[in-house]
């Protein structure tokens, strides 16, 4: 009867207003009669619970996913996710996030309107990288918001080369460089003087960090484009790779760094009436009078 | 035998440096028996031809048009020829530019390629705009780079809001805002601290001319997004708007700027290895070593 | 008894929450038999006062000025009282200021403080400028904030070169330039991306607004210095000057524009325990949680 | 007879363009009979020379040191020699710098000038930081151009207080804050945003890299204010401290961080004839038509 028929509970781990809104949550569900597994993660934030299941169970199991916690909880979710083709809705805990979008307060009403069908869905696009180190492949992940090149353990820029599709962008000195999705728009490229990308617009934007160029700007490109960076041969200093700045990879002279648009799509659900510009306003405190 | 049948030449009007790419240009289509016609312009530019023609004869009559000057020269013969169908040469006078990419140097060498179908064309999205004053429509215009909206007449910031698809994306202060295609991301909008498009990408891009609001920032989103922009009730400035810098209108209280894509592309031709980022280099000195 | 003799009561013009700051302080200052003389904005407010007196007899008669209004309440007011060198205090109708930092609901507090002296006065340098045509000087005036040179009547760039002290800067294409002293850099200066100057220093910034040159960034220099813009015979656009965002003078091709330090400082009481970072915090919503 | 007695020779370690010019500077000296003593990085740059000094017999024998090399090389120098009171002398190899500005094919005739007492002295302000940690000093170094905190490790922001002769200026998360005199406001705090500051003009400059509150901006103080910066409880990422970017100190969760002005300036000489502007339009590609 209702839209969904087994639901995959995740939650941010450490914070200590995640106990109100996942009680609420779980409440909802039981009254309701709603089947749902408990991902790792619930343990992991201190709940006795004996029953909770691993991710992996949570992707073939569940066709929808409830992210209890902030943005980055969803981020690290979606990474993990993104295969099993099934949608998430990210719930905050009193904060709203730009994918975390429902608020404890209007838990239930939201809840029911969504498990009734109605419910706005998008697809984001995601990033895929690989680190090539001569001839063999040293690491791959995934990214909803950002991979970022960016120097590491001491305060100096880095020198790589950009090439699009085959074709020299440009060399440049900088801290790093941010390759981001319309997603990630409003994240870290956003910092880094990056535009927002609208989240339907299917492009990816590179944003260089404190480039000593200064006429080094953000480009925004098509997402099918192939992204190639690599250290140039004079740079000193050490640099190091973050995929959603929750995974860490070291970057050598001679290594390579390819991305390119993921080819599944995350499925994200919000509430009907979904608006991103309500929440533009709302997160860069647009609101307050001019 | 050669790929187009009839040339129509446009020129900058007043520039020293025309004559010599000019003479250059009409000596090679004479050469090689390429009918051409001349645009009013090249009167206008002092040269006493009585064959120049209207630049409506060009349209109706040729199948390739040359601009010859600078960016601004394109500009305009891309908004008189848009509907024409007909794909443009921009040539320049002796320094590069974004649209006109051919230099007198390599003329005669590009022309023989050009002519024997060696060529790049691709489609530059323009914009429409609509001023409606109360029930009537006021003045309409294209652009192929940006729609400016500014304060007029005094330094005094404007109040306005921005609605995308109907919803309400900000109420502004600020100098002005530049609604910008992806060819414009390279002009105006850049100095405004917008992001380079790259000329692939549908999308239009948002910027705010000196926001009051230090968190407002450059927006991209699709190139079918329908964008209306009116002046606050609270704004005591008078403002203007101009279509590629070139034909202002004074915009009221009351009045509604409509902005959405045009329904035609321009065609734009380049040179055989035609490579937007060397030219991004070029212009906005990349090539100084970092 | 009370610290200061006799008050001037100035106010914004057209304000509708005026009233009822102006009553309070009234009330209090005929409560406390202050005594004080009303300035012709009272009259202009709307308040049918007979007893208004001119700006001059402010000027000459009282040896305080209360300004209650906004900051551009103030920044006219300092142009018209800096050389009869008696304090300003700014006494805001509901909006925190940077000048206008005393609150209506503080206001008797403050008040009683002030008149037994304790309050802190600073001094905050004026900009002075004169425009030169040919050998005529057509126009001087003077500013708190910022002396403002920019595009007249059309969306188009100007193209100036600035001198300091005698010696080039830059030949500059853009929309215009702010030379704005420490107090004016958090207002037009830091829309244009000027840095913050804390009034404490002795310095005056110039910020380019929208240079086309994108290594072109705000100069910070003594205050000392003697500034010098003039149109380049490039520019075809027209330009105006504006002093303090209020008087606008047309600036001509051939025409000077200098620029020093005014020789009177403007004398700025605030409350005992006034915090510039405070009011920073508060105008820039950086109280919002980071 | 010459204005100077003893000359200290200090070059750049490891640069293969430094052989002309050091080669042209001592055959200049030698031939004109100047006394000069070579410093360590001589020997360490590859030159068999038995006769070089320790830096300390340059900072006690010598009452000139030439510089060789590039801004880096002088920011290491004056680190070294600014306690001494001798002044210095930048010579570029080949690439003018803002600090190293004789170049080598003007060298002989900027000699001669020089020796002859035609030269311009002007004094630099530098920083002094201190690092405690509990109750105990932990580090202590100088920098010409700038002291910088920075996330350590990972691609993730860190969360700081800083605060100004007592005052809380703000909480901020970032991926760091530069702390930048004069002379260094062209350095890395250019490329993060901040402003050029006119090395006559007393100040230091605090450029947040890649703010999170995007309404944070570069804030310049008078250069007699205390700065200290401590880590927020809430940072989870790991910070380190750099001067000049050569030196690096690890930052911990209680340490603080403090910066005040150092009591001795540096002694900088420049050929007779320095244009500060003439280099800022050089090094910022200004010279570039607009």
């Amino acid at each position: 009867m209702t839209h969904f028929q087994q639901i995959g509970v995740i939650v941010k781990r450490e914070d200590e207003r995640l106990k109100q809104t996942l009680t609420s949550l779980l409440s909802y569900l039981d009254t309701h009669n709603i089947e749902y597994l408990l991902d790792e993660t619930v343990a992991q934030a201190g709940y006795r619970r004996k029953d909770t299941v691993s991710r992996k169970t949570i992707a073939t199991s569940c066709d929808l996913a409830m992210i209890v916690g902030g943005d980055g909880t969803l981020l690290s979710a979606a990474r993990s996710l993104v295969d099993a083709d099934i949608p998430l809705l990210g719930i905050n805990i009193g904060r709203l996030g730009f994918l975390v979008d429902v608020s404890p307060e209007e838990l239930p009403d939201q809840l029911s309107l969504i498990f009734s069908g109605e419910f706005y869905e998008e697809k984001r696009a995601m990033l895929y990288g690989e680190v090539h180190r001569e001839e063999t492949l040293i690491a791959t992940s995934t990214a909803l918001n950002d991979i970022v090149l960016h120097a590491r353990d001491s305060v100096r820029m880095i020198e790589f080369e950009t090439h699009i599709n085959g074709r020299l962008v440009h060399l440049q000195r900088a801290d790093g460089i941010v390759v981001s999705t319309s997603t990630g728009s409003t994240a870290y490229a956003l910092s880094g003087g990056g535009p927002i990308l609208h989240p339907d617009l299917n492009a990816i934007v590179l944003v260089p960090i404190c480039p000593h160029t200064l006429s080094n700007r953000p480009i925004v490109v098509t997402d099918n484009s192939e992204i190639t960076i690599r250290l140039s041969p004079h740079s000193t200093a050490h640099a190091q790779i973050a995929f959603d700045g929750q995974a860490n990879v070291d970057f050598e002279d001679e290594d390579t760094l390819q991305i390119r648009k993921l080819s599944n799509d995350l499925r994200l659900i919000h509430p009907k009436g979904y608006d991103y510009y309500h929440i533009l306003r709302n997160k860069l405190h647009w609101h307050a009078q001019p």
